[in-house]
This record gives structure tokens, sequence and C-alpha cells, in this order.
């Protein structure tokens, strides 16, 4: 326990916020290229915003990059969420290490190197290329009956994710990328989105592997009934229909979670004044936890990290209740079809940079992006100012 | 005239419709990979469009790709639409030749070709590797004052753009990428999405490279103007306030645009019934010319064509008059701050991949929707099905 809560704490402690003055440096830069001002939109601002982490202009560019796909199982499966089998969890690993994903196909495209974390699936995997074994449990218990993670067990899964993000860095990886795997796992995600946002049920649970009408009430009901076990139920009271409530974070955190563009009324989001640790521990997953840690470590490490879909967007939830300057770090690589995910990035601020609905995770949807935050570095090394290229400006009368 | 219009003929005819079975395995293929049916949202789509454009399944990989950057001046520069001085456009090509552009960024980020095609350009420019020279006229003539070209510039710039896709399909390119350079340029397309979607020139105009209130009133009056003259402006009697109607086009092509999704009343389309190439010599410039030919030349030999910003959508329009069919070797590569261009695309029913407010033109939103495309081929070669890769499939009882 001592070693994870100090690796977590001095990890948090390692965070900085975006540097003010390269990001003024960014943006004089982007003003000065042989394009008309603003004409990259959205991307000038992912530019800006790297070079606020690396706290230079332009920031080193962000390749290689390498994805961790953080492979778990969910007790609350038993509780008939989902019409696949939890063995799928183990069989979609070993499709990963063989190269025959959609996420090894994209990370083929784009040219990152794929590395499978066991964190938490419930079969034994045996040892291969490719597969970090970081198992901290067979899988979590059922949320609906308890809580899903002891503390211990979501501390050491966030702790094994800072220390992925630390292998990778030190491996090279100058851009780390979310993925994930795990049956069942849109159901714990949604708990978690409801829990830091204060959004109903009905309102962050989608349907996932796409889920008929029946199923997709029974999953509403059941992330319901997980909330309410934990006092995690907006408009409820905790102290009578929950576990007991916890001591509060320090005001800072909780502050500062406030300060977020408010998807709900903030007073009443549960985990406000909550140890973000006990609400992962409560209704989420250990690749949550696994995520959560890979973004504090790429943060401290002042690597950028695309987040995928609605796994990553719950998990950057706990990284962001535990360190809010770790959102610096944060590219949104895509909006996932699940509703759940446009609200936890709208609560954290962030825009996603492709909108396909695809709802498949793995870290597909972050792959996707990888290209256009490159290329948006990419410009500040690489093109030509007005005075350097002999290009004339505007007419300043105009 | 006879060599071009000849072309122009020969490559229409030569543009098949979509293969319904391709499309067909395509999408069965799709449901048998080791991923949810449908996760893979808008990408799928893109997959299957990919297989009926080849007539095979899955579709050779759209690898490897050149993008073609047309260059142009306008005569419409005369009327004060834009604070940038004229040979801005010249200097541009200068810079893309010298790798100092935005286009060669993204291009070298993605792992794309950049030629450069002078197709009017008004100053002469000195022979350069990767600089075509199929220069038809030096920049066009004041749409406000007379046609913008006349028939035969028009027709040759169509051809000129047909060889130029030919050409870079005889070096090995599998994907074509639109890119487009002239100062006041977004002025032109205006005109040419106003005539085609019938949608008035305050719909439709935007404000290019950032205009200001005044200038962006101006240009509006420009494109009205303009519409005016030639008879293009919807809602007003051309054979009373303007250029004598010519003899209304084949009824099949005029049929054809008349079933696009309407974004206005079909009735009511300026260019409904007139020669697509009559509206281009009009209102268009000579790089709209050479991106329709491209178009219609990558539909021909079935090569995918991914379509840039607003240029490249008032091209397509041109295009989809000429030969609808040529549509189905589209793809939206993104979609631009420019309001014509979310009109163009939602007349064509396309939907862009990328969209971040992105308004510089070059290619440089095709390029960053490039490895989405081409993800969305890769999936069909490499991912394993559920069969192969020994996943269970979910329960069919749920």
């Amino acid at each position: 326990m001592d070693r994870t809560a100090d690796l977590i704490a001095d990890t948090v402690a390692a965070v900085r916020p975006l540097d003010e003055a390269a990001m003024r440096d960014a943006r004089e830069l982007q003003d000065r290229l042989t394009k008309p001002p603003g004409a990259l939109g959205v991307l000038e601002d992912v530019s800006v915003r790297l070079a606020g982490l690396a706290g230079t202009c332009p920031a080193p560019l962000p390749e290689p990059a390498a994805v961790a796909v953080f492979a778990a199982d969910h007790g609350v499966h038993a509780q008939g969420v989902t019409p696949w089998p939890q063995e799928v969890t183990a069989q979609m690993v070993a499709n990963f290490l063989a190269g025959g994903a959609v996420v090894n196909a994209f990370a083929g495209q784009v040219g990152a190197e794929v590395t499978v974390v066991d964190i938490g699936v419930a079969s034994p995997l045996a040892v291969a290329p490719g597969l970090l074994p970081r198992k901290v449990a067979p899988g979590t218990a059922d949320m609906t009956e308890g809580p899903a993670m002891t503390p211990e067990q979501a501390r050491e899964a966030v702790a094994a994710g800072i220390e992925v993000a630390r292998e990778l860095a030190a491996a090279g990886a100058r851009c780390l990328i979310t993925g994930d795997m795990g049956i069942a796992n849109t159901t714990a995600s949604a708990a978690l989105i409801a829990a830091f946002t204060g959004l109903p049920p009905e309102a962050v649970t989608g349907r996932g592997t796409g889920i008929d009408d029946a199923t997709h009430a029974h999953k509403v009901e059941v992330v319901r009934t997980a909330l309410r076990r934990h006092g995690l139920l907006a408009g409820t009271d905790p102290a009578a229909d929950g576990e007991p409530v916890p001591a509060p974070r320090p005001a800072e955190t909780a502050r500062k979670l406030d300060e977020q563009p408010p998807t709900s009324d903030a007073s009443s989001v549960p985990a406000a004044g909550r140890d973000p640790l006990e609400v992962l521990a409560a209704v989420g997953g250990l690749e949550h936890a696994g995520i959560a840690g890979f973004v504090l470590g790429a943060a401290a490490l002042r690597v950028p990290v695309v987040l995928d879909g609605v796994i990553a967007g719950a998990a950057a939830l706990v990284a962001a209740a535990l360190c809010p300057d770790a959102l610096g770090a944060c590219v949104a690589g895509h909006r996932s079809a699940e509703p759940g995910h446009s609200a936890a990035v709208a609560h954290l601020g962030l825009r996603p940079l492709v909108d396909l609905e695809l709802r498949l995770g793995e870290g597909t949807g972050a792959l996707l992006a990888l290209p256009l935050v490159q290329g948006a570095a990419r410009v500040l090394h690489e093109v030509a100012t007005f005075d350097s290229a002999g290009v004339s400006e505007k007419d300043a009368g105009a």
C-alpha cells in the first residue's frame, strides 16, 4: 500500500500546469506561418497545448507513438448487461497479440506500437511478446453487490498504469494512446461517468456493443442499482440510501472539479467531495484504474496522451479528480457513439478530434486521431513564415 | 476543341456505378470481423464504397496517395473581395515547391506526394520539379463583367484535370487528393455553389481567409452580381435579367441532379437544365475546372479521390452535374468552416470525415482524412474473422 500510494502521490505532485509562455510563443508562431491566421482551426489549439505541455515551442514531435490496451474483466458481467460471454476478453487479447484486431490494423496504418496490458483479465494468460503481465486481480467484483475493487486493488491498478506510461516512454514513445478491452466495461464506465458528472444513469448508459432495447433498459437499472448502493446516485441522500460516506477530499480537488464546464448541477455531483480512488474502487474497472494511472504518468512526464472513447473518458474523469492539471496532457482522440462519452468530454472541457460514430474501443478512435495530433505539431516545426518564404501578407487596410 | 470535348465525353462514359455485389460482400465481411457489427461507424460505409468503386472486396489499399494542388488566379480579385494581393498565389506555389507550406507538412505526415498544377496562375512560373505546367490562361476574367472563362478554356481545364489524374495514377498513385491555391477562389466557389444548389449568395459566401464584416458584405454582393449577370441567381427570371439561357442539358443529367438530397427547392436551382460546363465557364475558376476533371478522371479509373474543402466541393458539384456516378469515387475529406462547403456536401450527399474548423485549402483537410480512408480499407484486408481468430460471438438469445 505505501509503495502504490507514494507512487500515485509523487506522480500527481510532478504534474505541472501548461506553460503559459510556451503557449504564447506557439500562438504567435502560428500567426506568422504562411497561412491565414486561425486557418487550421482546432489543430492550432492542439499545437498550442502541446507546446504548453512540453514547456517549449515548438513542442517535440509526438512520435513515435505507443498504444497500451488495458484488458480486464468485470464482475458486473454476471448481471446480464451484455450478450457477449466473458471469455471474449481473453480471446480478444489473443487476437491483439496475433495482430488480427482493428487496433492492430489502425496502429499499422498510423505507425504506432501496440502493447497489451493484462491488468485484470479473469482467466490466466500465457506469456507472450507484446503482453505486459500486470494482473491486479482476475476481474473486479460485482459492483451491484459491493465495491468492484478493494482500495488496495484500485491503487495497485492506478500505480500499474503509471508504470506502463513510464515504461513506454522509457522505450522511446513520445505520444501515448489509451486502449481498452473488457466485456461489460461500458457498464462500469457509465457508472463512473454518472458519479463524476451527476447525470442520471439513463443519460450516460449506452448500447455498448449494440445491445437490444430490453438489455439496454436492464443495463440502465444495473448502473442505477450500483450507484445507489455506493451512495453515488445523483439526487439521493447517500447517508440514507447507501454505503457510509467517506471523509471529503481536500477542498482544492473538489473546487477544481466544480470549475469544469457543468453538465449538471455541480452541487449534485455525487463524486464531489469523495475520494476519487474510493469512487473508482466502488464502480470502476481495473482498466479504468490502469488508464487513470496511465494518464497521470503521461502528464507527469509531459508526454501527450490521446484518449480513446468512453472507457478512457471515464478514466480521465478519475485522473482529473485526482489531479486537474493532468488534463493538460490529454487530447480527446474521438467522440464515441456512447452517450456517456459525450458527457465525459463535455465535463472535462475536451474537444474530440474525430467524430465518426465509432464504438469499438481498443484504442481505435484515438489511433485515427494520431496523425491529426502529429500534423498539428509538425506545422510549428516545418511550415515557413511569411518572412522566410517571401510571401506577401494581406493588405493591412482591408 | 474536339480533343478536349472527346476526352471529357469518353471519361464520363467510362465511369460506372458502384458495384453492388462488391458492396454486399464488403458489408457481409464487416459483420464477420472480430468487432461488434457496425462498431466502426462511418468508416464501415467508407470501406463498402471503396469496394463498390473497385468492383471487388476487399478493395485494393488506397496507397500510395498523391495530392494535386491546382493553382489559378481569378479576375474577380479586381472587385476587392479579399485583402490578399493576387501575387500571393504564385508566391504560395513557390512555397509549396520549396516544401514550406502546411500541405507539405501534412503530406509528409501521412505519406502523400505533392504535385502542384499551374492550371491558371496569372504570372509566368519557372520550370521546377513537382510543378506540372498546364496553364490554360493567366487567370480567369472578372465574372461580374462577363464569363470567367471561354467555353474552350473551361473544357481545356477540365481535360487537363482528367490528364493529371491519369498521370498520377500511371505513376502509381492509388488514392488521389484534391488541393487548390488561388487568391479569391472562395468567391468563385460561392458563385458555383449558389448556382448548383439554389441557395442565396449570403448563405454560401464565407469569410475565406478571414475577411472583415465590410469586405464580407461586399463579397456577397459581388457573388450576387455575377450570378445575376449570368442568369444564375435563384428566384430571378434569367431571361429577363441576364445572359441568354442556353439549351437545356439532356434530361438524364438534370434528373440525377434533382435526385440529390435537396438543400433548397430543386425547381429553383439555377444550374438545373443548364450545361454544367457553361455554368462553370460563367462563374468558376480554372482550378475548379481542373479539379472537376480530376474527379472525373479518378472515377473513370476507379481510383478514390479525397476531396478537400470548399473549392473541391464546388468543383465536385460540376463533376456530379456532368456525371452523377462520379460521386461514387469521392470521399469528402473534411468539412470546411466555409458555409458554402456544408451546402455543397449536403447537396452531394457526402459526409465529411474530419470536422475541425479548418479553412486553409491546399488539400490540407483531405490529407488529414487520408489515414482514416486508408484505415477503413485496411480493416477488410487485415482484421481476423470470429471464425479465424477463435473468438466467441455474442449469445444469439440476448
